[in-house]
């Protein structure tokens, strides 16, 4: 994958605590800041449940579609993790035992303790390689431009630094906001026609609530400084006129 | 649709701030468990850019897999906000004034106030039905099996009462948690051998990390109170037998 270019990416978030409404995904909100970070843009979330069918058929879709593509959750010990076999099956390889793996997980536990369900973690599809896990010993695993993180937001969180050398990518999505002491539908028309004058400048409108007042968050996202700033004077120009008074958040 | 089947449903976040990480969504957790709570599960939630043609693609998929689809965002008076005409476009209808909304909006407004941003809000696909805005005044709308809510979390939840009488669930699905003191690794090989006997209780496991301690909920859910309770007696069996401490969370 060659510097400069777009790259694209998909998150599939596997688990039915999250679609059942018990657990709040944090998940999508930590990998797009990073990925934004390093110039990966995120084209699609998905949340899917624990059903391999359903994560063969997703992961096939998502992986052919983007650059790459970040799954979480369901590489832990118990039965309802299901993410490594289904993985597995998804590109046709065998699920075997990832000597790599074994070794760490054998060295992690005191003697004795490396048991039956942690072993289950050292189960990875056919020449993965390990994504290493400072936090808790189990690593996660890639093949080919599919990344396999936990579901446990601070774990996950904790082997990003290790990918960053891994992920190739495009020029960093740029942004900068403004916060404007405004109602959106005040300034609709002068957005849309500054959106229009500027297409490559994604101009997004958020209105927010916060210590008690309204306001407008009006987001300029580009991988051109120039273009943010060329974009950004033209909208300091119509809320002077509308003596729009701007604020932080 | 009969009382007493299974009914299902799919999330479609829509917003470009959610997949740069900007803004975390909490509407997906909102929406969930409140569908469940009124018997209707839910399948799968996709998060899509504001892109009119991803809109339509996307939901005209996610409308025939599904009994309901819910949206979130993109209803408000800025130039991103095009979900109204992206709904209409994928159900081929035309998209128009809505009278009924026109009237509700000219009156929350103060005379003059009804301007053109506003009056963007008021355009829906050909005979959508209004979902009624407590907070804010501009509803949201149905087509069909398509329900479109507004993407700010507060207005969001304030709509749902209006809707409870417009969806009908199957049977509840009924949930069960026991929080333990160990970790997954522990209880995994009995787990499965539960799950094994009682296929009809999707067992869920999740490990936390709360006050300083590790520990593990283990969530039954099920549509049939008695299933819970029984496999509910078969893992408080094997937690004397190990003597694993249950806590409260």
């Amino acid at each position: 994958m060659k510097k400069n270019t777009k790259v694209n990416s998909a998150i599939l978030i596997i688990g039915n605590e999250i679609l059942s409404g018990r657990t709040q995904d944090t998940n999508t909100s930590t990998l797009a800041t990073w990925l934004n970070s390093i110039g990966v843009k995120v084209n699609e979330v998905r949340i899917i449940p624990d059903i391999e069918s359903i994560i063969v058929e997703t992961l096939n879709v998502l992986r052919k579609e983007n650059d790459y593509v970040f799954t979480t959750g369901g590489i832990g010990p118990t039965h309802d993790d299901i993410t490594a076999q289904s993985v597995s099956k998804a590109f046709g390889v065998k699920f075997e035992i990832h000597r790599e793996a074994f070794k760490i997980l054998e060295s992690y536990y005191k003697p004795g303790e490396f048991n039956e369900g942690r072993q289950k973690m050292v189960w990875m599809p056919e020449n993965a390689e390990l994504i290493l896990n400072p936090t808790s010993g189990a690593p996660g695993f890639s093949i080919q431009n599919v990344y396999c993180l936990p579901g446990v937001p601070s774990i996950l969180k904790s082997m990003l630094g290790g990918l960053k050398n891994r992920i190739v990518g495009g020029e960093p999505i740029l942004s900068h906001t403004i916060s404007l002491r405004t109602v959106e539908s005040e300034i609709a028309n002068s957005l849309t026609k500054i959106q229009n004058k500027n297409k490559e400048v994604e101009i997004g409108s958020y209105p927010f609530f916060h210590a008690g007042k309204l306001g407008v968050s009006i987001v300029l996202r580009s991988e051109s400084q120039s273009k943010i700033d060329n974009c950004n004077s033209q909208i300091l120009e119509f809320i002077n006129e509308k003596k729009i008074e701007v604020v932080d958040r």
